[in-house]
C-alpha cells in the first residue's frame, strides 16, 4: 500500500477513472488497486475501437478526449491514460482540457523519469507502432537523463505482434520467445558485452503479462522496467499531493466498463487484472 | 477475364464497391480487378474500425450497413462485402436495405456454393473469432452438401493470429508456419490418412497472402480453397444477370478509401492488392 493518509471528503472518496484502447490497462488498473486498496477504479476499455496502436494520432486524440470526458462526466476525481498510443498521443490535450483540478496521469512519463533516474545508460524501448512511431520515449528519456547529468543512449523498436498475441493468451506459448527474439534481431540489440542495453521499456500495457517470456529473451543481467508500478506510485504521490487521496473503508467495489462486450473480451480481462471481474457494456459512442 | 459482353447504360458503367473491415479485402478487390478488367472498382477499407474479428455482430452490422450506403450514394452499382466477419453477420441485412436492384455479393455463400459442388468430404474451415463463432460456414456448407447429395463432414476453427502476423507482412515468415501448425495440432486436425480433411477453406479475406505457409502445413493433398477467385467469378455473373456488366474500355480508373490513413495502411495496401494504389482519406466517422 502507497500510503494511509487520506482527507475525507465528498471528491476524494469518488474514483479513479483509467481508461485504454482495449484491456490491456488492465494490468496498469491491477498496480493501482494494489498500491491503493482503499481507491475506487472505474475502468473504460474502448473495445469498440481497440486496438489504438496502428491509429492515426488525430483519432487516438478525438477518442482519448471523449473518454476522459465521459470519465469526468461520470464523477471521476482523477484520470489515469493507460495506454501508450493515447499517453503518447492525447495526454497534454486531455491534461488541458480537464483543468489542472483534475490529476491526470499518463503510462509515459512516470516511466521516464522513473528509468532516468536509474542506473542505466542503454535504454531498449518497445511498443507498438503508434508509440514508437510517435518517438515519444526516446525524446523525453534522453532529455531526462541529460537534465539528470548522465546522458545515454535510447534505442526504440516497433513491436506490433506481441499486443495480439498476449491478447490470444499466447503470453506464455512457446512460440512466444521466438517472435520477441525476431524483434529484438530485427532492432540489432545487443544483450551482452560492452554494447548491450541495459534496461528494456516494455512500452505497452499488454506487455506485463509476457515478462516471462521476455526475460527469456533478454536474460538475467538487463532490467525489465515494470510500468504498472511505476505509474501506480505516480498516482499515489499525484492523490497525495491534491489531497484527494481515498479514506480507508472496508469494501471497495471497483467498476469495469468497454465500449463493445463480446465473450472474448469477458475471458481476456480476468487474465490482465489477475481475478475475476465483471465487465460491463458501456456503448458511448451509440 | 470473365466475359466480354456488356451492356453500355449509366449504371453498368458505374464502379463496384468493395468493403472490407480494413486492408485484407484488397485480395478479392485484386481478383475482381483480374477477372473483371472493365470494371471500376471504389474500394473502402473501414481502417477506423478494424479488425471486425472480434468485434460485436450488433457494431459489424452497424458499420457494414453504413458503409454499402456510403458506397451506393457515391454511384456503386453493386456492394461486394469483402470481409469474412461483416458477410456471416451483415450480408443479409446489408441486401436487404439497398433493394434487389443493386446485387450485393459476400464472400462467403459463393465459396460455400462452390466447395459444395467439389468432390470433398471432409472439409476444415480456419477465420477469425467472428466468422467461426457465428458458424456460418459449418451450417451452410453441411446444408448444401447434403443438398447435393453428399451429405460430408464440416470443422471450423478460429486462428485470430493470423490476420495481425500477415498484415505485419510476416506471411512469408519462418514463424509462420509453427504458428499455423499450432492450431491445426489445436482443432485435432488430421492431414494424413482416411480421417483427414481434404480441403481447408482460408475464411478471411487476409489469407491468400499465407497460401504458401499453409500449403507448406497441409500438404500437397489438401485442397486450398481460393476465395477471392470464387467471389470474383460470383460477382461476374451476378452483374451479368442483372445486364451491369461494364462496357469495353482501355482504361480504368479504381478508387481506394479508407477511413483512418496512416503510413502502415499505405505500405500493406501493395502487398495486399499486388501493386501499388493511392490510398485516400475518407473519414466518413467524422
Amino acid at each position: 500500500m502507497c500510503s494511509d493518509s487520506s482527507r475525507s471528503s465528498l471528491a476524494s472518496e469518488a474514483p479513479i477513472g483509467i481508461f485504454d484502447s482495449g484491456i490491456g490497462g488492465l494490468t496498469v488498473a491491477h498496480a493501482v488497486s494494489r498500491a491503493l486498496p482503499n481507491e475506487r477504479i472505474h475502468y473504460f476499455g474502448d473495445t469498440a475501437h481497440m486496438p489504438y496502436g496502428d491509429r492515426s494520432p488525430e483519432l487516438v486524440r478525438a477518442w482519448s478526449l471523449r473518454i476522459a470526458e465521459h470519465l469526468v462526466n461520470a464523477g471521476c476525481k482523477a484520470i489515469v491514460i493507460a495506454c501508450n498510443s493515447a499517453s503518447t498521443t492525447a495526454a497534454a490535450e486531455v491534461a488541458a482540457s480537464l483543468g489542472a483540478h483534475i490529476p491526470v496521469v499518463d503510462v509515459v512519463s512516470p516511466v521516464v523519469q522513473a528509468v532516468a533516474k536509474g542506473p542505466w545508460s542503454r535504454i531498449g524501448v518497445i511498443g507498438t507502432r503508434a508509440t514508437i512511431g510517435s518517438g515519444v520515449y526516446g525524446t523525453s528519456l534522453r532529455l531526462a537523463m541529460e537534465l539528470n547529468g548522465k546522458p545515454g543512449l535510447v534505442e526504440e523498436w516497433p513491436t506490433p505482434l506481441l499486443a495480439p498475441l498476449i491478447e490470444e493468451g499466447w503470453h506464455d506459448h512457446e512460440l512466444m520467445v521466438p517472435v520477441i527474439q525476431s524483434y529484438i534481431d530485427a532492432a540489432g540489440w545487443r544483450l551482452e558485452g560492452p554494447q548491450s542495453i541495459d534496461a528494456l521499456i516494455p512500452g505497452c500495457t499488454h506487455y506485463p503479462l509476457a515478462l516471462d517470456a521476455l526475460r527469456r529473451v533478454v536474460g538475467e543481467n538487463i532490467a525489465l522496467i515494470n510500468g504498472p508500478e511505476i505509474v501506480a506510485k505516480e498516482v499515489c504521490d499525484r492523490l497525495e499531493q491534491t489531497g484527494l487521496t481515498a479514506p480507508a473503508q472496508s469494501k471497495v467495489r471497483h467498476r469495469f466498463a468497454v465500449s463493445d462486450l463480446t465473450l472474448s473480451f469477458t475471458q481476456s480481462a480476468e487474465r490482465f487484472f489477475g481475478s475475476g471481474i465483471d465487465l460491463q457494456h458501456d456503448p458511448i459512442w451509440g
